[in-house]
């Protein structure tokens, strides 16, 4: 095959190639959700545009009385269901010969002899170099007993010249102190340059752009401070209840959901001072300077807001409340809505409040930063002509609808000078004719690659629980949640709470 | 008919309506192109959306011997062929009855004696109030005739508490001294708030946009200076060739034609600082200032340019050149294009290029003001990442497809760090339900109104033929104009004007 020339390989990719090394993948808990939906996909259209090397080996380890075959045939179901790009046999053969299956659970010392013996054959006949990520996809509790199996079984370092990587994905702990529990057990095995911690959000293109809107061009940085930003609204909605995941979800709730990582992350990149270079590092440290000057107001019944949704119509169907979903308990005080107002105590952003809300069961499934600018501090104009005039808004579309909304002021045509909102829109779909890799593409080629730009540090995961922290005690303390319809945006007191303010919610 | 309810106002003015008092309008040379094709049908335009009082009335003056009905037939012919709003008989009846004709040439007494009683009747029979606008639609040298008749036959000003008005349309002279000299024949006559002068291009709505756009917004005037500008391209390009002016033009040119006008008028408007209010002093306070501080370079062989077309290909269709127009002198200097370099001497502005072109039989129809910014300041980008990156732009689309659009620097979808320039759009014509008013339309209504906000001053036009004579009177002495072939982009001194600065013109 032609790399160079394939045709599903971005333009850059084409001209200057970011092709994975020797190298193989080995997933625990390779039977989940997860790993069929997005990682299987992944790794073939990753092999599909020629960006994995030739030898590229998937391993899974799992309690299935599986043969080698049996995993193939699986992972062949999943690519067929859900991968990107179109499936192309030879491609096909070329990677499902590097497939192997370990049958075992995680305390089983002879399943780990055998994943060993598995990973030394694979480098003989497949020429993986010894060079193995080991990803996670398994329940929190479980971290523990894997990473010591892998010590102990001197799976966590690759021999002189080659790699040895953790991937580890949300929930990355339940607050501060569970977070550095877990961190500890994992540092305890892997260094911290060998552990990337999956917050798949930041693989998303539009994510991604953020850096590239701000510091690759020039219009907006100038913007972007405390004397023309008047406040930053940072939305995840999605419209289905929690579905299955009730056992995981009740007791956890929104808040530790999806402000602790998601938003808080996106409020990092949003707020960050420009970086060095895009090297691992210099992000890190940038983001990690403005989450350690993120504040949270002192009144947090005013500032914060919970809700949890009861019965209602969505998309014209009849939905249960959450204290009725299957595997909830009815007394449950969990959020699946969470706002909050947060404060940056630095120089660029003093005096701007960050609004953050995420819920289930709300209007429409969006994510998106809203960027929303003070007024004109002055108007040549008359009052009359402006009424119908808001405020200058810059809002990255995360999902769905990916692309930048700006929305400013225009003559509305006609003899007078009246000034309306109008949108001005730029829309990835139109505008590339490329389509965009999946968040887990571009991640797990990353994690080959050892580049760690887009996965957050654990300083980053505990800055974030330590900022979560107060609130959820607050609220332990303080009531339950305020109920909402299923399929509305909220309960009432978020409203409220910007109208404090005299700000309000975008309905986006 | 309910004025407010009158579906073909615009929304501010159903709200809070702006329609002109009891008045009049007296076309001098009413038989001629502009008063068939753009008076006319914007009388009516306004009495269709209830603008105009319902007595208004037209007079029409020409050497014909017409009654009034074949003036009024003549009216009609117009509007059903040009109008922008439908043909309603209920609004055509109202203001044909206010249709007048007198038949005269302008050195005629009589004439103007039946002018002024023609006057005077409709003050009785249609309550005019003694409010009249002269709109002489007549060549330049007819200037010191009609005032001077309109003076001695008591009509240059009405009576206690009723006003009289002139209008005059471009050309204001040919250089600085004519249009001394025609300002003094005008206002030997008429006060400087009696004389509106028409530079049709502001009345355009994306041309009045660009006071919205600046001022009533935050986003664009922190980066509307030297800090963040590289420079500024304002072009008028047309794809037709002289037609049938060559009488007027040859001797004249682009520069003059359009330049001195249109053209300056557009950088004024970008460039000015923000007026105090909108009020027409205010305006013309602002546009003067920074006309006075617009400088010429030195070397005006290096930073100007003309051309004159040859015979090429246009839409398909061969072309004559320039010297071979009926009616055109074959060994003429005139310029067809013009392009020149501009600074602007103020803190604001100190640096940074303004470039000027025009041009008959270039690529396409197009006006458009370019606001390109400098590169961004430092990229933490790999070289690679940018090298398909421009600068950031901001462009108003004058004519056609009026809006706005934005070029910065999106990532390309991928699993590298790709950033290329997109565009986002805003366009007039999806934004808004309501068509926009002709400009004439808008300016007719001032004229009656005694709005003077979007007419230039006297000031205005002396101080940009001064801007203008040094060019004109360089070009005389040296050489003549570049050739270039129908259909392309002007001359290639042009762009060698241009990359001698390090930069391009834009191909719109």
């Amino acid at each position: 095959m032609d790399y160079a020339a394939n045709p599903l390989r971005d333009a850059l990719d084409r001209r200057l190639p970011r092709i994975a090394g020797p190298s193989g993948l080995v997933i625990f808990g390779v039977t989940g959700d997860l790993s069929r939906k997005k990682l299987m996909p992944a790794v073939y259209d990753l092999a599909n545009r020629g960006l994995l090397p030739p030898g590229f080996s998937l391993v899974g380890f799992a309690r299935r009385d599986w043969e080698h075959e049996d995993f193939a045939q699986v992972v062949h179901d999943s690519v067929k269901e859900h991968a990107r790009t179109p499936f192309r046999e030879e491609v096909w053969q070329q990677l499902s010969q590097g497939m192997r299956f370990v049958p075992g659970v995680f305390d089983d010392d002879d399943a780990f002899q055998t994943l060993k013996a598995t990973i030394e054959e694979l480098d003989k006949s497949r020429g993986t170099g010894g060079n193995f990520a080991f990803y996670l996809s398994v329940p929190p509790k479980f971290f523990p007993t894997v990473v010591s199996q892998l010590k102990k079984h001197g799976l966590s370092e690759g021999g002189e010249g080659s790699w040895r990587r953790a991937v580890i994905e949300k929930p990355f702990g339940h607050d501060l102190r569970s977070a550095q529990e877990l961190n500890a057990v994992v540092h305890g095995v892997f260094k911290p340059d060998q552990v990337f911690r999956i917050d798949h959000y930041l693989g998303k293109e539009t994510v991604q752009n953020i850096l590239a809107l701000r510091f690759a061009n020039t219009m907006f940085e100038p913007l972007w401070n405390r004397s023309y930003v008047d406040h930053v609204q940072i939305t995840m909605a999605e419209d289905i209840g929690i579905g299955g995941r009730a056992g995981y979800y009740d007791g956890i709730g929104s808040a530790r959901d999806v402000i602790q990582n998601h938003l808080l992350q996106l409020l990092a990149l949003t707020a960050m001072e420009e970086p060095a270079s895009f090297g691992a590092k210099a992000l890190v440290t940038e983001k990690l300077k403005v989450l350690n000057a993120v504040r949270l107001p002192r009144e947090l019944g005013k500032h914060t807001v919970r809700g949890q949704y009861t019965a209602g119509w969505q998309g014209g169907q009849k939905v249960r409340g959450y204290l009725e979903e299957e595997g909830i308990d009815p007394h449950s005080k969990t959020d699946t809505f969470a706002a909050m107002r947060l404060e940056i105590d630095n120089r660029r952003w003093a005096g701007v409040p960050f609004y953050l809300r995420t819920g289930k069961r709300l209007g429409r499934r969006v994510t998106e930063i809203a960027v929303v600018f003070q007024r004109a501090p002055h108007s040549p104009f008359d009052a009359t002509d402006t009424q119908e005039l808001g405020q200058n808004a810059l809002v990255i579309r995360v999902q769905p609808d990916e692309g930048i909304t700006i929305r400013f002021g225009s003559k509305v045509p006609g003899t007078q000078m009246e000034i309306r909102d109008v949108t001005m829109d730029f829309a990835y779909g139109e505008s590339f004719t490329e389509s965009s890799p999946e968040a887990y593409e571009r991640l797990l080629l990353d994690v080959l690659l050892g580049d760690a730009n887009l996965f957050p540090r654990h300083q980053e995961v505990e800055r974030s629980w330590e900022i979560l922290d107060p609130v959820e005690r607050y609220w332990e303390k303080h009531g339950k949640p305020e109920q909402y319809l299923a399929g509305t945006w909220g309960p009432q007191a978020a409203d409220e709470m910007l109208a404090r303010d005299g700000r309000s919610w975008r309905r986006p």
